[in-house]
């Protein structure tokens, strides 16, 4: 059992910075994600993409702010759970929460605090048969460790820029990297068409265009897939491929997910909050913060999501501590005392004669 | 009459934001602040400190954080009228207000958004009876432009960072500048501290501690001003000095001021406002965000003046065009089209065949 003082759900610019907020008021976090890496959409959809709304930053990358944020928290140590969906939520006699993910790691906190965005990004699944029988036994929706892939024949299957980054990346790791897409055009950054050209062309990657997986097999693992390919004429050709990895990318699609079913009150397809106070939901000691919640006059925008995991923190501290009172302390004069023994703070003025 | 579509009260942080977020919505801002540059405390008392809580930025210099802001909002150009405090409002029967300023410039606008943190900073002034009577005419206690003391015999009094900082810089400008100090000891950052004591033993500036100034005189003009020194040994000199300026930099302290009398509701020296929606203040058409305003739950923090400046140009901007529906765009995918012709944007996708 994993213990801490806010749980967050969603690893998102929101839920990190709410690590942020908590720290300060000595409480420690642990962030639950499905995805495999911290910083939600802006690691996982667009991190090479620009920013132009964040408080000052006339432009940042998305990838950039979640490497900025992590770095923010880094005092405070937050646990992370990634990787994993949060399904199920259990409250305690004592009014603690028992959270428990899909593989049955359990979470314990006081305060729950969903900071879950669009919902956990679910893949979209090429439409085969027998694919549930191959999850983790040779399909993948998502790449969480590249080292798995060293040495192995991996397929990959997808037109965009994840199909396309991947297979810059596993070319130099796996030991054979073919990449299926159901049209000869690729839609993705300039630069990660053209190095998957030129991959081509030395023949490190095979591509295979227009095609599709039409069948996978193999006994207890994934051993093979059946590729159709579509020639210019028309002329079908298909023909079985040796592998031991198929990884379609073909989108990752929000759902809210299990949480749809914690008791809380939706509104089109978000948590509805209390906006006059702290942002928690109908059931006292869960909040809901960032995109994934619902308000009047609601904006799905990252620097909403900060305020609200800010106020929340608050809420959060009085929940925990109903016995403490809490003084606003401004970092620029109190400075941060990570948990981690670190101290920052402005240099101090001093008191010196001049003579 | 200067006219825009939202007149903002303050050029800290909170007002500078708000500027962009109109920007994204095609509404003009123009910004009044007491202060002679924009940025608030962070520009006037405390640039050279860090803070630590703007999100994604795990350390920034207050200056730098304004230096930021103003780059982010130049492509909307808002207008400034700095230096004059915004001191009369009156509504028009066309529902537009116009706000007066102490020095009689006027502004229009169909909205008024107060982010005017913790009130107009007001020098503490020296206990000299003739004091009024030479403001402007040789007495300031502010320095707006530097160059008009290029070559001029300055005095300046006090013992902070504001009266070292403008010791050193005036140093190099003014033909004469003499700092008195009621104690040897000064406050504030040590390097300012050294620089001081090392323009004096090179004989460019003069110190006269412990001190103060007894009286000022002079024509039209302030030509002189009479100090009091005390000597180690108890003794009292006094003696007079021929100057052309004379500024006590004794601090600013914030004060609400003029806006107090606006009709608006007040609570604890701050303006309440409506948090279930907008940050709408009593009297429709007029705002208070960040630090000026107050609700349940209220944190004095930057990062929430950003919020609230978002929220409010949202019902600004249905308050401005009540028949346009606005759907937002997120700038990730839109771009930043600037007023003044820029446009920002993320790369675009490319598609294209791989062959």
């Amino acid at each position: 059992m994993i213990k801490t003082d806010i749980l967050i759900i969603g690893a998102g610019p929101t839920g990190l910075f709410a690590v942020f907020e908590a720290g300060l008021l000595q409480l420690k976090c642990h962030i639950i994600d499905a995805l495999p890496q911290p910083g939600g959409q802006c690691a996982e959809i667009y991190p090479k993409k620009p920013i132009y709304d964040i408080p000052g930053f006339p432009e940042i990358l998305a990838g950039d702010l979640v490497d900025n944020l992590m770095q923010q928290i880094a005092p405070f140590q937050p646990g992370f759970t990634l990787g994993e969906q949060a399904t199920t939520i259990d409250q305690q006699e004592d009014g603690t929460f028992v959270v428990t993910t899909n593989k049955g790691t359990k979470h314990q906190a006081p305060v729950v605090a969903i900071a879950g965005g669009l919902g956990s990004f679910e893949p979209r699944k090429p439409l085969l048969d027998n694919l549930a029988i191959y999850e983790d036994k040779g399909v993948e929706y998502m790449i969480k460790d590249p080292e798995k892939y060293r040495n192995k024949r991996v397929l990959l299957a997808g037109g965009g820029d994840s199909a396309l980054d991947w297979t810059v990346f596993l070319a130099n790791v796996a030991e054979e990297v073919t990449l299926v897409h159901r049209r000869n055009e690729f839609r993705g950054a300039l630069d990660s068409v053209e190095k998957v050209q030129e991959l081509k062309n030395q023949g490190k990657v095979r591509l295979i265009t227009p095609a599709e997986i039409t069948a996978i097999g193999g006994k207890d693992q994934l051993e093979w897939a059946s590729v159709r390919r579509e020639g210019a004429k028309g002329e079908v050709e298909e023909f079985k491929l040796d592998i031991d990895h198929f990884i379609p990318l073909f989108g990752l699609s929000p759902k809210l997910g299990p949480i749809a079913n914690w008791g809380l009150e939706i509104e089109k397809n978000a948590i509805k909050v209390d906006n006059t106070l702290d942002y928690q939901t109908n059931l006292p000691g869960i909040y809901a913060i960032g995109d994934v919640n619902t308000y009047p006059g609601k904006l799905k925008l990252i620097l909403c999501g900060f305020h609200e995991a800010t106020l929340m923190c608050q809420s959060a501290y009085r929940r925990i501590h109903p016995n403490k009172r809490y003084v606003l302390k401004y970092t620029t004069v109190g400075g941060i005392q990570g948990f981690d023994g670190s101290k920052k703070e402005a240099p101090k003025a001093v008191v010196k004669a001049i003579v």
